[in-house]
């Protein structure tokens, strides 16, 4: 047996209660084991701890299992009768088997051994206060993140000295093109017409430059933007839709315009601020362009924005009086957190309290790249930017030599990172402000198509970056951050791309098997190129979905309705060619 | 190469500050890997995320490992300049090496391929406020565990009606002796001579039975043990002493005659505590001596033992204050929760916050028996109850077939399950009023003060149960907490077994490198039931330990002076014998 694959802990995503009824099991385990069986019941069946009696279980197989490149993952659902559970595993190879608890491996005779104490492993009880519980709405979104700079110039009179002509070329984050609030209230028929009910906004605080992370004043909207009124109208008019709001909050730092950091500036360690950054020399050259000197902490190592003190509890305390006043005048859904990553996990929690007190389903949102799950546990965000299910989709394309095997190990690998109800949430995106755009990663309109497709059939919350329904092009920042090419778009230049876009967000919405966590891998060892899945509602309807991502036609099986199809007639789905159906 | 063995996660106890400096990193792999790289540092060395550049980090190789069972744990310390870390790993097994990312395992020809995105290993920022600190009395610590009721009665007008004259022999939980906190007092120079200096109290609050664990008043001492007048004597004679005081907090269930339990038998749904329980039916009998019915949930299925309901907002600020109340007025140094496990996160979140900002070195132990590393993140609890340890060292005895490298492995197990900021303050300990006696698991003398002088040189904070001194008997509870039997002490007929017992206090007070977090251990093939380790200090002193387990006599090195030694005269160590040098 290979003991060294086998790996559980009654921690993170391996032991957690799902809801107040339901507590979640899962084991990693060598693809040499062939059947695995938990036993499981009240820890206090026979008597308490320490006592001289022996404790057992009820035996439960695991059926369910998916692959990993290097393990087997089994899960199960337990219900216990009183919140509590106590559990050991039997793990069965080929002509062997052995019990695993949480000091080891052990015979049936060594496990009876006269004298053992045996180490259970324990979840000792479901308190609902613990339990992570993420808002139901956001897995029923399509989200479209707005860089409000580039979006649309609703209102001439607000536009910055020096305003460019708006237009669709390359751009740089010096130049201002005068997109706004209004420009957004304009467009609301035309995103309700997409379908999206989720606007991701980035920055909309005043600050100076383009993208507006670096904020100069928390509680004002940029002028450039509009004020309060009309970001209240903003508000009032998505909500009208049935689209929700979700603001980018800055909280790792700030800019170097922000009040506190210039009374800092003047005063130094006199200031009542000093502590509100993370300041490691006085004096320092303010003219420095870059903190590698160390004499202060900074967004990486920008001078323009100095971090701010997540650790000092007054430092909390303003940003928490800031998010209480943005949900309680504006009623926005949802936060990201910019550089969530950075921020202390003390400022997360209390964030997390008073939003959830403000408004129970508040969704937040960590700007975090890597694995996640110590701020996932329930207490910190709901969900993060999921980058990783990008770069996996990606990597399908970028190593041509991957099977579907090697694909579906890695999208099991994304779902089996966080707790069911995080999936559920995860922010789903394929290029952002922050990356060149999906067309240039790609550099193919089918397997743009393709990407996509896979995007929207995946568990959490998809989000198209504005103008990646048009599959507008754009390179690394700044070039990502395009004007909208709107006279063109009303003329219906982008009528057909738009359609496709529209189609997937309608099924996505519509459809729940879509948007649920349930799904599996058919491999075909004869294309190893073609991407094959099945998703299941929660009343077991099921979509079949099929990539062809080799260079040859194949046949696909028509079973019941199309719902999507790209390069596909008939039977035959050509290459780069994605369909969709019920079955 | 065994893919399937590596483990690592940028959480738990695999990447954590260890202060404001240190960062300390480890990796598990399979026997087969022969070295491990490490390739480190700044995130933003080279630009932003989701930018078109390269990151390449420090390579520095991974030098400290230790093996367990089925793996080997490889650990390094990095420092990160700007408190942030981002790092990738070389695997490096015969004629075949990997890198190791988030996302799985690379060659170094497809980890530079054209378009992939490197899924690095990111510790974001080391927050201060955020990082486990562990009070660091603890690690100097030798606690004595009382059990009031049966340690001395010093006070004969507070006893309780019926009480049974003082004796030591078999004793039940409806008996009372008449032991009380005057007792303690009366024998603080017994424990000053012990050298112990750290007192652990089971509880002392208001409760019908003798072993208090069903309280009755939480802001009252129990009548029969004196009043809040004589426990404050204790504390400040203790602490004039130099030993610190620990209660016992009684949080995840109350007794069925404490006032608000009262009140809700009395009024149902119609008292203001009625949500202060988890109250499933309403009405149930009264009289239903257990709650299998699950009418209401207790503490395991006792109906004299209500859980208190944690998630309850009001029952935290009660519980809150009640503890409040005793550090402040009583300056009491610690906290031992009783069935840690059931009471909710945010409980435990909150009284660390509250204890933490009375008292910076507050001790907060849980009762948990399984693996705690949900606790133990740094914003809960400081240690846990080392059951598990005390499995490990009994498993050699046990099974007399585990050789000197399973029982380094099984220790080695142990300590690298949490932080090494946590493993200083886990409270080691052999017995307690919830197990049988060691001398009873045991049944050996010799056998007894080897595991004695295990638990003395090992990591943490190790605790002698009261008479454990003396090796007196008792099987499972009650008879785990008979009287003291201080007549014979008094004429002198344990003094051999308390000097032996003095002797170890002693070195584990005085010598660095007994109470230090670092050890090896030398694995001897011609003898597999001797046990050999080195500990080490901070300044590279060390102390050898060897125990003979095996049937025969062997010989010892001598090297330096002679700290300890039992069943040995000059260069012979008997079977059962300890011998411990300093070198």
């Amino acid at each position: 047996m290979k003991f060294e694959a086998v790996y559980h802990r009654t921690s993170d995503n391996y032991c957690y209660p799902l809801n107040e009824e339901d507590l979640i099991i899962n084991i990693k385990t060598g693809h040499d084991i062939e059947r695995v069986f938990i036993y499981y019941g009240d820890p206090f069946e026979n008597g308490i701890l320490g006592g001289n009696w022996r404790w057992n279980g009820v035996e439960e197989e695991l059926i369910y299992k998916k692959n990993l490149t290097h393990h087997i993952w089994w899960t199960t659902t337990v219900k216990p009768k009183f919140k509590r559970c106590k559990y050991y595993f039997k793990l069965v190879a080929k002509n062997t088997s052995y019990y695993y608890f949480e000091d080891g491996f052990y015979t049936e005779g060594e496990m009876n051994h006269q004298g053992k104490s045996l180490v259970y492993f324990t979840f000792p009880w479901m308190n609902s206060i613990d339990i992570n519980k993420t808002p139901d709405w956001v897995n029923d979104t399509v989200w479209y993140q707005i860089f409000p700079e580039r979006f649309n110039n609703g209102d001439k009179k607000n536009d910055p000295k020096n305003v460019k002509p708006w237009g669709y070329h390359t751009v740089s984050n010096e130049e201002f093109y005068g997109g706004d609030l209004q420009g957004i209230i304009d467009r609301l028929d035309y995103l309700a017409d997409l379908g999206i009910n989720g606007i991701y906004l980035t920055p909309i605080f005043e600050a100076n430059t383009s993208h507006k992370y670096d904020t100069k004043d928390y509680m004002k909207i940029d002028p450039h933007f509009g004020d309060e009124k009309v970001f209240k109208n903003l508000v009032d008019a998505a909500h009208e839709k049935g689209i929700r709001i979700m603001l980018d909050g800055v909280f790792n730092h700030c800019g170097n315009q922000f009040a506190p950091w210039l009374d800092v500036l003047e005063k130094g360690p006199g200031s009542k601020y000093f502590n509100w950054f993370m300041i490691n020399k006085w004096p320092f050259n303010k003219e420095d362009h870059n903190t590698k000197n160390g004499s202060f902490y900074s967004f990486a190592f920008t001078s323009r924005m100095p971090k701010l003190n997540t650790n000092n509890p007054e430092v909390i305390k303003y940003l928490l009086d800031v998010v209480e006043y943005w949900v309680k005048n504006f009623n926005i859904d949802g936060l990201r957190l910019d550089v969530a990553n950075e921020v202390s996990h003390r400022f997360c929690k209390d964030l997390r309290r008073l939003t959830k007190e403000l408004k129970p389903d508040f969704y937040i949102l960590g700007e975090i790249w890597h694995d996640a799950i110590t701020w996932l546990q329930g207490d910190e965000f709901d969900g993060v930017m999921n980058y990783p299910l990008a770069t996996s989709i990606a990597d399908f394309w970028v190593y041509p030599e991957k099977t579907n095997y090697d694909f579906e190990c890695a999208i099991n690998h994304n779902f089996t990172m966080y707790m069911q109800q995080t999936n559920d949430v995860l922010f789903n995106l394929l290029d952002s402000h922050d990356t060149n755009r999906l067309i240039d990663k790609v550099n193919d309109i089918h397997i743009f198509y393709q990407q996509l497709a896979l995007m929207f059939t995946m568990p959490g919350s998809p989000c198209i970056y504005y103008g990646t329904e048009l599959a507008i092009e754009g390179s690394y920042d700044p070039d990502c951050r395009r004007c909208m090419p709107w006279e063109d778009i009303d003329e219906g230049l982008y009528k057909d791309r738009i359609d496709i876009i529209k189609a997937l967000i309608h099924l996505r919405k519509t459809n729940k098997a879509f948007k649920s966590r349930h799904f599996h891998f058919i491999e075909d060892k004869n294309n190893q190129r073609v991407i094959h899945y099945i998703k299941t509602d929660e009343d077991q309807n099921q979509v079949e979905i099929i990539l062809n991502c080799s260079e040859d036609s194949i046949v696909v099986q028509r079973k019941g309705n199309e719902l999507f199809s790209l390069l596909q007639a008939e039977t035959i789905l050509q290459p780069k060619g994605v369909f969709i159906q019920q079955i």
